[in-house]
């Protein structure tokens, strides 16, 4: 499959990494493809600028927001949430349209220091805006509520846990469903949740994400659902 | 130990009950005896009205808010979220001052109908407005996250779960714990996540947990966290 991904940063090259693995065919896109060749030094994880990401990964193409999403039949957006909106607009709505957007991304504020507050709650999510944004688009939230090494290595955790979704186009969440077991989710471990509506709870669970990260002096960590009896 | 309960609903008897067996002395408070005592019917849970209730638990004392505060040296929270601080004041100050209160409640706003939207989220929680509307209480959250009936019995679930702890004082953080073990949880399960403003990630978590109580067609379930190794 030719995948688009929006945004160059720690989620965005995991999951490319992965999808060229797979045996996908696959572009990462940037605001401007200059500016992110430019960047020296390593980032806020410790890992090398872009540019030596790019020449370690030869199989990956590099384009702007726009050629990455006219290249993609299926979407990943991967962008930092405060700049989603702005990075699918300069994606183009034609570019967008019809397709599947895996969206990963978070509202998270870190403008004020840490820990991060939520950009959108409550009454809205990240998830609905960019829905509500981009109607012809068919947007499933995914893989928002866990770190970007476990999105596509679930074995390193020493048990099953579970990831969730959310949106409103059943076909497209059974596209992410495959994308995602082929990932190695097991099926019956991905719960949709609903409509894109209920995106809310899983962005929402941003906030006891990080602070669980500071508890448990590790972000390899992910929540499983233990059902009782009914 | 005395342990003053506010508030008589499923949250409040539950813990009632549980607490009775476990040997301590007990008395649970509403706003205004009479009114409580005068409900008839079934609440929204299909539970019989709370006189009846009492009838059935006569070692349980009933009283006023005040009363039930005055009476526990240990004091627990259960009211709804929105009439927590209100329920506290009438509770009086001086009952409250020196005390551990065991914070169960969440601020749900159920008045647009379902799902409910929280009344204080992102930059605040209840937790928090709790402790700094009376600074002599030692405020811990706890066992918001969960259905009632699974607080005072975690092996109905076919595994160990988690639940959380907030608060600023580490003494009041160690009695609690001692209580919920009593309740039949692991020490190892219970996670203090830190300070009360830690609260705003466990209280954040109930739009998902609405969610997934609709999407799992049960509301017997709880979050295992499964961490990785470091």
């Amino acid at each position: 499959m030719k995948i688009g991904i929006l945004g160059t940063g720690v989620v965005g090259q995991t999951i490319a990494e992965k999808l060229v693995q797979l045996g996908h065919q696959l572009m990462i896109g940037s605001r401007e493809k200059q500016t992110t060749l430019a960047k020296t030094g390593k980032d806020n994880f410790g890992r090398p600028p872009f540019s030596e990401w790019l020449k370690n990964n030869s199989k990956v193409q590099f384009g702007t927001y726009s050629e990455a999403a006219s290249f993609g039949e299926f979407l990943v957006n991967a962008t930092s949430g405060t700049g989603s909106i702005e990075a699918l607009k300069l994606a183009g709505e034609n570019n967008l349209a019809n397709k599947v957007l895996l969206d990963i991304s978070n509202p998270l504020d870190f403008s004020k220091g840490m820990p991060p507050t939520l950009t959108i709650c409550n009454t809205d999510s990240l998830g609905e805006q960019i829905q509500r944004a981009f109607p012809k688009l068919k947007v499933v939230k995914s893989l928002n509520t866990l770190n970007a090494y476990l999105m596509v290595n679930p074995g390193l955790l020493p048990e099953a846990t579970n990831i969730f979704m959310n949106g409103n186009d059943l076909e497209a969440k059974s596209e992410v469903r495959k994308l995602l077991t082929s990932f190695g989710w097991n099926s019956k471990d991905i719960i949709d949740i609903g409509d894109i509506s209920t995106a809310r709870g899983t962005e929402q669970i941003l906030p006891i994400w990080v602070r669980l990260w500071g508890a448990l002096q590790t972000p390899l960590f992910n929540f499983k659902i233990v059902v009782g009896n009914k």
